[in-house]
C-alpha cells in the first residue's frame, strides 16, 4: 500500500517519523498537521510523480497549507474551545478538520459498536438504539451552520483578540446527516403533557441540556454523518444532536441518553452557564435561537494589504431563524452602506458568503457588514447591542464587527 | 502541541509510530489512513477525553472509519484512477479525502509560491499570473459533481465490479471556489476568431484538452479551493480547471497553460482517448456533457441485508446539463415504479440524494432507479444505451444500474 515512500521522507499530524523509521526515508521539515511531506519536484512535468496511495487511499491536504484551529488558552487544557480558521475559509462549507469545537472533559473515544441511544421519561414505550439501529431508519440530509454562543465573549467591552478567528471563529458549516429526532420520538410515542426533552453526552462531563419537545418535533436530528462522511471525534463521534439555528452547546455529542419530560431540567449549563445577565441583573434564561450576525473575512484583522488597488471584500452571514435575505458592507464606519452579492445557494441556517467589489486608494478605512435575515431582523452595532444587554453578558454577542483599515494597510480590530 | 501523546499510542495514515518514536508510547494495532489512533475509554463519563490538540489543530477521522478510495488495477501504477467508496457516502457533499481521483504520470508535488498561470494565443493581452494574483481576482463557490466519462467502464458488456464503488465511484461532489475563467479572459480580451481555449497541466503527462470558447465564457472556474479549504494535491493543488457538467478529464488540474485558439488542438486525449467508437465504425468526438445517470448505493453489490424489513432506498442522482427534476426507484427490475423523494437543496449540476421507503419481504428482487434532468433527458436502460452505442465504447455509460436482492439479502451487480 506504501510502495513508493521508500524514497522519502513522510510526516504526519506534525509527528516526524525520522530516517531510522523507514529504510531510506529522509529526515525533513516538519508537514503541518493532516498533511504528509511529499518530495518537491523542481519541474514536475519532467519527473513522475508520486503514487496515488502513498495516502493509504485517503487523501490529505497539501504540505503548504497550514492553517490549524486555534486553542482559546482556557486556565485548563480539559475544559476548552477551539477555533476555526475563517480568514483561510472559501464559499460555505467548513473543511471538517477545522470545524470549531468545545468540549468541557477531553474528546472521548467512543467504539460505535458497543455505543447506544436511550430514549425514555414521558413516553409509552422507552426504546434502546444501537448505531446500526439509527442507520436503518429514514434519514435525512441538512447544510447547517452551529455557532457556539460563546463566539466573541472577548468582544463585549473592547476589541480583545487580533483575527477573525479569535472574534469569530466559534461558527463553522457542515452537511449533517441523521434520522430526525421526531422518527424516534414517534416511534417511542410522546405523552401529551411532554413539554421538554433532556438531551445528555457520554463525555466525561456528561453534557445535559433541555430542549423544548417542539424543537425536538420540528428541525433537530440525530446526526451520524458530516460532509460525507461520518461525524468527527470532537464533533461527537458516533451521535450527536443537531438543532438548526440554536446555540452550539445545545447540540449534545456523543449524545446517549434522551429523557422527555413536562419541565426543563434546570442543568448547570442552563443556569450557572448559557445564561445572559442583563443590566437589570436578571438573567436571560433559555436564548437558544442564534440571532443574525455576519463578519467579513477578507480584509480582515491582523492581515495587511499589500499596496492601494482591487480588493474583493468577502465574508459570512448565517441566523438561526432562516435564510439571509441582505448583507451590507460599509467601508466608511457605518456612514454609507453597499449591498453585498450572495453566493447561491442561499440556504436556511446556514453560512451565506457575500461578496463586494472595493478599490481601495489608500485612505484610513473602517469595514463592517451587517445582515438582515428573513424574519426582517437587522444585525445591530455593538452600540444598539449594548444598549439593551449591557456588558454583563458572556454569551450571545452578534453585534457588527469592524475592521480599521491604516493608509499602510495594516488590518486591526476595532470597535467603532 | 501534543501535549498528553506520551501516554498514547499513535499511528496516522496506516504507518506506525512505535513506542521506539514517543516517550512511553505503546504501539497499537494500525489505524486506518487519514485517522489517529487514541485509547478507547471503557466508560468516557467516568475518565477524562483526550486533549484536543493532540491532534495538532487539523481534526482527523474516526479511527473506527476505515473507508477508503479503491484503486483501479491499471498495469502501471504511475497512471492509474481511484474511486470514491459511493456505499458509505451520506448526502451530497464528499470528503475530500475520498473524493476520486484519475491521474497520468503521478501526483505532482508543486509550491504555490512558485506556480504561475499563462494565457495566451488569440488574445489581446497574454498574461501571466501566480496564485497571489488570482486570488485577488473576484471570486465564486460553486456546488458541483466532477464524473470521469470512464466511470462504469467494465460494465458494458456485463456486471463485472462488484461494488458500487467499483461501477459507479468515479463520480464526487465538493463546494469548488476560484475565479470564473471569463474573468481572466476579459482581462486578456478574447479575439473575434477565438472558438477554443487549451487547458494544460503541469503534471508528467502535460495533460491537455481542448474547450470550447463557449463554455469557457459561460461557468468555467480557475478552482483554486475545495470544500472550504485549499484544493486537495491529488485534485490539482494549487489550480485546476472546473468546467460544470464536463466529463472529468477536461477539469485539467495543476492548470499552468491557457492558449486561445480558433480550432481545437487534438490532443491525444481527444482523439486516441476520451472519443467513442460507434456501432457503424465512426467515433463520436468531444462528447463533453455528462448525460443524467444515477445509481442507488444502499443496498449495492456486496452488500446482505440481515433480514426481511424495513430498509430506506438511497442513493445519488446528477446530470451535466442541469438540476435532477425527478428520480423513479423500482424494486421489480423495472417493471413498476416509484418516485423517490429528493434531498434539497436540488443544485444544478450536482449530486443529488433520493430516499425511498422500502419494505422487504424477503422476496428477490431487482432494484434500479433512473434520474430524469431538467432538460426533459430520462436515463436509458442498459438495453436502450446499447441499442444506440454498441459495445465498442469506453467511456459514457450512464446506463440504469441493477441490483439483484436474493432472498438470503446477498446483493449482486446484475444486468437486468
Amino acid at each position: 500500500m506504501f510502495n513508493g515512500l521508500t524514497r522519502r521522507g513522510l510526516l504526519m499530524g506534525g509527528v516526524a517519523i525520522g530516517g531510522s523509521a523507514l529504510a531510506g526515508g529522509r529526515a525533513r521539515a516538519e508537514a503541518p498537521p493532516g498533511a504528509i511531506e511529499y518530495d518537491v519536484q523542481p519541474d514536475p512535468t519532467k519527473e513522475q510523480g508520486r503514487l496515488i496511495l502513498d495516502d493509504g487511499g485517503y487523501g490529505s491536504r497539501s504540505q503548504f497549507e497550514n492553517e490549524v484551529r486555534w486553542r482559546y488558552p482556557t486556565a485548563s487544557l480539559d475544559s476548552s474551545w477551539s477555533m476555526t480558521p475563517l480568514a483561510s475559509g472559501r464559499g460555505m462549507i467548513t473543511p471538517s478538520g477545522l470545524h470549531f469545537e468545545r468540549h468541557h472533559a477531553g474528546i472521548p473515544t467512543i467504539d460505535p459498536q458497543t455505543h447506544e441511544l436511550i430514549l425514555h421519561g414521558m413516553v409509552d414505550q422507552p426504546l434502546r438504539f444501537t448505531m446500526d439501529d439509527l442507520k436503518r431508519l429514514p434519514s435525512v440530509s441538512k447544510i447547517h451552520f452551529i455557532e457556539c454562543s460563546g463566539n466573541g465573549l472577548t468582544e463585549w467591552a473592547k476589541p480583545t483578540l487580533k483575527t477573525v478567528q479569535g472574534t469569530h471563529g466559534l461558527t463553522s458549516t457542515s452537511e449533517w446527516t441523521g434520522v430526525r429526532l421526531s422518527t424516534v420520538l414517534e416511534m417511542a410515542g410522546v405523552q401529551d403533557k411532554a413539554a421538554w426533552i433532556l438531551a445528555e453526552g457520554s463525555d466525561a462531563a456528561v453534557m445535559t441540556r433541555s430542549v423544548p419537545i417542539d424543537k425536538a418535533m420540528d428541525d433537530a436530528i440525530l446526526a451520524y454523518a458530516q460532509n460525507g462522511e461520518a461525524l468527527r471525534p470532537e464533533q461527537g463521534y458516533p451521535l450527536r444532536l443537531l438543532l438548526p439555528g440554536y446555540e452550539g452547546n445545545t447540540h449534545i455529542k456523543w449524545l446517549r441518553r434522551l429523557e422527555v419530560s413536562d419541565k426543563p431540567f434546570m442543568t448547570r449549563e442552563e443556569t450557572s452557564k448559557y445564561t445572559d445577565l442583563m443590566p437589570d441583573g436578571t438573567a436571560r434564561q433559555f436564548s437558544l435561537e442564534m440571532e443574525a450576525k455576519s463578519v467579513i473575512t477578507f480584509p480582515s484583522g491582523a492581515m495587511k494589504l499589500p499596496r492601494p488597488g482591487f480588493y474583493e471584500v468577502t465574508g459570512i452571514a448565517w441566523s438561526g431563524r432562516g435564510k439571509i435575505t441582505k448583507v451590507e458592507v460599509s467601508t466608511d464606519g457605518g456612514a454609507t452602506w453597499r449591498e453585498a452579492a450572495l453566493d447561491g445557494p442561499v440556504l436556511s441556517i446556514c453560512h451565506t458568503r457575500f461578496r463586494l467589489p472595493w478599490t481601495w486608494a489608500g485612505e484610513e478605512a473602517v469595514l463592517q457588514s451587517r445582515a438582515i435575515d428573513e424574519t426582517g431582523y437587522v444585525q445591530p452595532t455593538m452600540e444598539q447591542l449594548v444598549a439593551v444587554r449591557g456588558l454583563k453578558s458572556v454569551y450571545h454577542l452578534n453585534a457588527i464587527q469592524s475592521w480599521h483599515v491604516a493608509p499602510d494597510g495594516e488590518v486591526t480590530n476595532v470597535h467603532a
